[in-house]
């Protein structure tokens, strides 16, 4: 093409503003690394054998011209008005909330929050969201947001389980009420299989817990409307040694006695009607609150109040011993993460409208829903009896005839059977509309608004609510818009966030995720769809979930995906879920055991616990890479019961192993399938597959590879691709007739679902959508060749200070590497207190001791340019000569700007400094910091100080300066 | 109404998000005050006789309804594709500047950067945008922005008749091109009326500058698609004793000649195409760049770089001697702002791109019109002669067919007679939409894409450009999206915003910019459109102009409104025009005396000079009211020729001045008409109004009472509001006929244009419609009965320390009030010393020094809770303590916390503190500071120095050091 042809292509080209384009830079990378060209280092770095041909994903489109064709494909969802309610329901995000929390890169770009003192704005959030919970349901401690309601409710089966000894085979069965919502019902049976669990679904009123049965799950208010007095039914499971679990409605529980005031021990649901939009199934916030005594088995993310290094209160996440990366296969769950954005979303709801606007919201509903039940009583319909919150069940009517009504008016009710519609009204719900639903029934009725008592009923005992919640100040101070919005923004600016600078979190894969990409998650045809509205509605969802799929197997050289993972660790979950049901329709279900290497991450086992498997440890060599022999002789030793290798490529230790071809030879030849992890997918975009390579299944984190911002602790979105051989095991769904429609689905399996809706977080696949159309095959394998170039540059530049660990060919390393920091532990200096003092050069640390102790996982990722490497790396370098100032004795041992940090402004303007260093070293450690300082706002945080003491909620100032004593 | 039937209505009322609803919060204010009730309060405050009947604007919507509504006019909005150019071109508006610029509080809700301490984000990024415009233009010095392009030239016409002594009656010609755009010679005709200055239109080949004429300007591109070379012309001019101006475009400047290096003394235009949607009009960002020899003529805003109290440099506002706040009707022009959002835009859009990033879009966009050129020639259509940029004048074709071929195309070209068309490309066009274009002239014609020549063809001499431009690093290192998005944000953080207090400057009214309201300035249907579309594309325009226009003649009690004028400044311009046309047509002509109060805004003197009117000032007497004997004097001594008295109401002091309709009446009988100043339009909605007290015009500053953000010192939207017999001299259009269509329009009038666009800042004229629909009458008149109460709230907790200067009825003040600082001065104490300290509290100060000196005055508006208030009060009252500390000598009287504010990070994190007061004094002086601290990222900035030693856009760093030297 001729340089004027050439020109004729539209301007907005995506590729350079994702990974850069300026030659100079490039130039000046390669003469560090002494090669001529990036194809000759990624030629040196990768393997040549595992090398793949090119993508065939659509050439890159423009960002103009690919959001006008996601807008065309946007086109071809109706957005219909939703009273198909069954855990999803229409709600009014505040303007605020969505402007300045779920557009804003301030909140969505942010990582979860290990590094406390530079995330006390989201912790606070958090804090608040557990608050909501704990208080609502009349618990005494909720965790810091679940994937889903449906996952929700299974891992407070598994909870249970493990809280009643679970291996015990005398406990072994769980008893789940018929009206619990469909899908959630599903997910537990799901779950329920590996780990041999006996699911009975029945009628809480005519069951009576058997003695072997561990746990009882109920719905409060039910999936068909109807609101249930459990106490009588939990003194029953109690006293049959069973715990008890309610899946509930935040907004109910506004109105309706706490759960924790007639018996449960456990409360699941989801906060997605605290202004999180529907979003055809995510991401929401789901929630999990239990006993304090059964905190230690809790799952997922905890927020805790403690302490810094002033004595000041400082939050952090708490209890982290529970979890996956330090419990592996005995963690609580497999969970690595939270909803946080959302949790974030819903819990400024909260802080929003208060208590008394909750109530507001809450009793408007049930007043509708009333109305509605009068009228259609007065038609004769046949509706659930009172009392009932915001959901009918009506019988005894033509289905078919009301539903058609309905869609004359671009309404969806839900449809059940023949005889009976089910609805369910929310706070977006008017008068008119509820007129308009009753026409359905009976064109000529009326709402018999006349008849309206004077004064609001409230419910009737023992229904009633009577207990407080939402007291603490901050649910009572910021309900005007200039209030909330400087709320708002006030916990933002605690943050760091992609928006101050790069975060190098290696296996983490924090690239950009950029505007154009998120964009679209706002557009309302992606976010007012629900989950089960009916396919003729959502084809233009089913449209980007074909390409999407299409374009996911050509890059993982597999032959069909899952998109309804909804995180990572969901997604390991379901792939190895897939390799067992392919063993047992192979009659080999007797293959329990799954070989891991010891670098693995923490989720790896726990997933494999999850599916019934027994976990193997594998060894390493001394180079990082997996111990060959050691495989080869356990696979053998395995040969009859080997279900699976769980693998990462790149390794964790960010090298390229030249033997994966023969490892996962090794494995499938003593009848094994091989999962890759898919943390390091970034790695092998269009250079290679894990399908190449030779793995079966694996996932793929959308939020590292695919441009999913971290949102601050997620949302995440873990699909999984297979091979051909496992296509028919890919999980299923009890909706799967209206998601699927008339496309062709996988979602008939006969495996359950793994997530609440079908294609899980449905909405920001549009995110991933957009990057893979914009960056086209050349855009995608030029990051992951970037990705390379930049990670060694560098290793580099920071191997003369802080050695590289491990190296692959050529002595290179692929998109990431391991710095060593265990040589200073002699001289007292921990690897924590680089991670600190960075903060007062304005950076996030990398990932700390994973997969070694005492090192850094550094991961630059294509999205960072020169300059801003360099920086850190100076940054690095001079933390390196504060370092050796202390080992020469020039600097206190423990008196010194490492192990005071991060500074906070209180401590550097305070009026005493009795320190041997200055101040100016404290905080303006480097020139940048000058023009730009990020403040940590809390000192460094005793982590132990809060687990021995531990503080999950929001409470009065007293509490907290109790705490400090 | 039931109390449960009350419950059915929708629960998202905006009122209360807007107000504040906490009756805790108004019976303690009422409390201190001594009233029962809020009405109790309005009663004593307002005086009765000029209180009115209740609003009829339609009752109020919630928030999601009134979105819908809105939503449902916007669809009738029709989104075409425009190449009508004129002056009005499409663009790619880069994703991270929309989003975290455009859809930003952080950047739309800042004030206009005069407490330059924290603002030197904004700052900044202006000084990029006079960089932008010197280096294309190739002048010395450029503005900060100008309002639009057509203004901009009207604006050079005067500042050259000043240049010549505009008074002299030897220069009173002003040469104007026919190829200038038809809305250009609109505005400059207009403007010239009231000079006194003949405007002759003419072909520039053909016309040699008479000994009168005092100035030209030429169009560069013309209107019509040429590129002249005007030097021959210029130097002719020149001769003739004439300055020459260039109406431009910037992205043509990118590969054309300079005008400064073909000898243009001034250049305007519009850097909308640099990524400013097109917004049926505006907001833009116009631009002036002139000589430096010409600088103390040049009208608006000048951002310079001086120095801070420590040396660094920081920048501020420089040169303000020009302006009206000084020089009152000598200023060089009435115009107090600039289009800081837009400008900040389109320098960002600059700074994304870079030069050669702008160099490409504009070759492509140059080489798509040769493309189309010589396919539109080849079948046969007349082309306007080579070299071409991005506008064609086809001619020799049938107009009606081609404009009905692009219309069922969705493609909108320019209209100009039956047998031609005009079109202009832009950075947005695709071969495919020039192709399409070439369709409508020959169906079966085809691009002659193969005949491109290999290589890119430049203008050929003289009209290359030869000279490099944005060599300074900021426009060639922010190229990925990641370095522009932390280069916006780090920007933002400088600056303080109502997203971190309150800002209550009185006069200026910052009251909530609520999410809802910004929401729809960002949806297609609304930003899409170009300002000269058909009519039957644009209805849903019509319709909300409609609603605005019936609701705001509500409001003010008058008959007619025009919603052209795009600031304040201009509706006072545009008003005193419409009281000159209307004496004219009663052959009073000769009325030319404005009288206006000693107290007024320096804008209205200005303003009555650019209408050709004497002004005569008018005293006020001791209580801060108009001196009644002292107009009715020089009413009396004017008879014959009183043109108007301009008036604001409530004063300027702050009080309901009980005369007001005796004021009036006294001018109606002298016949003169009465300007009212809508400034403090605030403190009269719902309760009085302007046609009510008597007035005969007012104008309104939608961006204060009605809600459009101050965007860091503009848009701003000035709407007039006239009586009936003032209807037919509103402001026309010569776009009358597209703009207007099947509605009625007053823009029909004889009275030429205001501003380029018929309707100004269009697009966000959606903000106050959205303002009105949610507040409904009631939520109208509440919100200014709470501004009465909250302004009278601070003005009784600050008496005690800061005497209230002037107060009307009962002792009670208006919406604002002025606080005396004076008496500190004979201690050395400034007022200016408490407005920096403010900073170190984290509050922006209140109007400093207007309108009276050594005074802050107060405005809280009714967006503020009692929280805020109390804190700013308590900062004020520690500031006092401050003062106090001074006078009793505890404190130094030049080294104090008051002369070193404000206190930067750098000063009191230095090494070095050798003041007398403590580190935490001056960086934590109350106690919020502690949980969220504001930094100032300068030092107190010199302003003398700045002017001294100006430097008004970005250099080399060498450059900045010496400037410190």
């Amino acid at each position: 093409m001729s340089s004027s042809a050439a020109l004729l292509a539209p301007t907005d080209t995506f590729a350079r503003r994702h990974t850069g384009d300026s030659a100079t830079e490039t130039t000046a990378m390669l003469a560090l690394l002494g090669y001529p060209s990036v194809d000759a280092l990624v030629d040196a770095a990768v393997p040549p054998h595992i090398r793949r041909g090119p993508l065939h994903v659509p050439a890159a489109l423009g960002e103009t011209a690919a959001l006008a064709e996601l807008r065309t494909l946007a086109s071809e969802n109706k957005v219909f008005r939703n009273f198909i309610g069954t855990g999803y329901y229409d709600t009014a995000t505040p303007g605020v909330i969505q402007r300045t929390v779920f557009e804003n890169p301030g909140w969505y770009t942010a990582y979860t929050p290990y590094q406390a003192e530079i995330a006390q704005g989201r912790l606070e959030a958090l804090l608040n969201f557990q608050t909501v919970v704990t208080d609502l349901t009349g618990l005494e401690i909720a965790n810091a947001s679940m994937l889903d309601e449906g996952t929700a409710a299974a891992e407070a089966m598994m909870m249970c389980h493990r809280l009643k000894d679970g291996d015990d085979d005398a406990h072994r069965s769980f008893f789940v009420s018929e009206k619990c919502h469909p899908q959630t019902i599903d997910i537990v049976k799901t779950r329920a299989v590996p780990l041999g669990i006996t699911v009975v679904v029945g009628d809480h009123r005519t069951h009576a817990p058997a003695a072997d049965c561990f746990g009882v799950l109920v719905q409060y208010p039910d999936t068909a409307g109807s609101i249930h007095d459990f106490g009588k039914f939990f003194a029953a499971a109690h006293a049959a040694g069973a715990f008890t679990i309610v899946a509930t409605d935040l907004l109910a529980l506004t109105l309706l006695r706490a759960p924790g005031e007639f018996g449960a021990d456990v409360a699941v649901g989801s906060a997605q009607r605290f202004g999180v939009p529907l979003g055809f199934g995510g991401p929401h916030a789901g929630f999990l609150a239990t006993k304090d005594a059964f905190k230690r088995q809790m799952p997922g993310r905890l927020v805790g109040v403690s302490k810094d290094a002033q004595g000041d209160p400082a939050m952090r996440l708490a209890l982290g011993t529970r979890e996956q990366h330090i419990r592996r296969d005995k963690a609580t769950s497999n969970i690595c993460t939270a909803q946080v954005l959302l949790g974030v979303m819903a819990s400024m709801y909260a802080v929003y409208h208060g208590p008394e606007g909750l109530k507001k919201i809450a009793r408007r509903v049930k007043l509708l829903t009333e109305l509605l039940a009068a009228g259609l009583r007065a038609v004769g319909a046949k509706v659930n009896a009172e009392p009932v919150f915001d959901t009918l069940t009506i019988s005894n009517v033509s289905a078919a005839r009301v539903h058609a009504a309905a869609e004359a008016k671009k309404i969806n009710l839900r449809r059940l059977d023949e005889t009976s519609v089910g609805l369910s009204l929310d706070e977006t719900t008017t008068v008119e509309d509820v007129q308009t639903i009753l026409s359905f029934f009976s064109e000529s009725a009326s709402l018999p608004i006349s008849d309206l008592p004077s004064s609001i009923s409230e419910f009737p005992a023992p229904h009633a609510r009577n207990s407080a919640f939402l007291t603490h100040a901050t649910f009572n101070r910021y309900h005007t818009e200039h209030e909330m919005l400087r709320y708002i923004k006030r916990l933002e600016a605690k943050d760091l966030s992609l928006c101050h600078s790069m975060i190098s979190l290696g296996s983490c894969t924090m690239k950009l995720n950029a505007t154009s990409e998120m964009f679209p998650v706002s557009w309302p045809e992606f976010g007012k769809l629900h989950p089960f509205a009916p396919s003729e509605q959502t084809r233009g969802y089913a449209k980007l979930f074909k390409d999407l799929e299409k374009w996911l197997t050509d890059i993982t050289g597999f032959a069909g995906i899952s998109l309804q993972p909804n995180a990572g660790s969901q997604g390991e979950y379901a792939g190895l879920l897939v390799i067992r049901a392919y063993h047992e329709s192979r009659g080999e279900g007797r293959r329990n055991i799954c070989l891991i290497p010891t670098s693995a991450h923490g989720t790896n086992p726990a997933s494999a616990a999850m599916c019934g498997f027994t976990v193997v440890p594998v060894a390493c060599d001394a180079h990082g890479n997996i111990d060959v022999a050691d495989l080869t002789a356990k696979a053998a030793a395995h040969v009859h019961d080997l279900a699976a290798l769980m693998i990462t490529y790149p390794s964790t230790h960010g090298v390229f192993e030249s033997a994966i071809k023969d490892i996962c030879a090794t494995v499938h030849a003593h009848g094994g399938q091989v999962y890759m992890d898919g943390a390091n997918m970034n790695a092998q975009v269009g250079l290679t597959s894990p399908g190449h390579i030779g793995a079966d299944v694996c996932h793929l984190n959308l939020h590292k590879t695919f441009c999913i911002p971290h949102g601050g602790g997620g949302p995440g979105m873990g699909p999984i691709g297979v091979a051909a051989h496992l296509v028919p095991f890919l999980p299923g769904h009890v909706f799967a007739a209206s998601a699927s429609g008339s496309q062709p689905s996988t979602l008939n399996s006969q495996l359950g679902a793994v997530s609440a809706a079908p294609y899980g977080s449905a909405s920001i696949l549009v995110i991933s959508w957009m990057y893979i159309r914009m960056m086209g095959p050349d855009g995608l394998t030029e990051a992951t060749k970037h990705a390379i170039l930049k990670a060694n540059y560098m290793a580099k530049r920071l191997d003369k200070f802080f050695p590289v660990l491990y190296r692959g060919n050529a002595g290179l390393i692929a998109h990431e590497c391991i710095i060593d920091l265990r040589s200073w532990k002699k001289s007292g200096i921990e690897v924590e207190d680089a991670a600190k003092r960075l903060m007062d050069y304005g950076y996030h640390a990398p990932t700390m001791s994973f997969p070694v102790a005492g090192t850094f996982m550094i991961e630059p990722t294509e999205s960072e340019c020169q300059a801003e490497m360099d920086r850190f790396c100076d940054a690095m370098i001079s933390i390196h000569g504060e370092m050796q100032a202390v080992v020469n004795g020039e600097s206190d041992k423990a008196n010194n700007p490492l192990k005071h940090a991060p500074h906070t402004a209180k401590v550097v303007c305070g009026d005493e400094w009795d320190r041997p260093y200055s101040r100016e070293t404290a905080a303006f450690p480097a020139p940048w910091t000058r023009t730009a300082k990020f403040w940590p706002s809390v000192g460094r945080v005793d982590n132990v100080y809060g687990d021995r003491n531990l503080v999950c909620s929001c409470l009065g100032m007293a509490a907290y300066a109790e705490a400090k004593a």
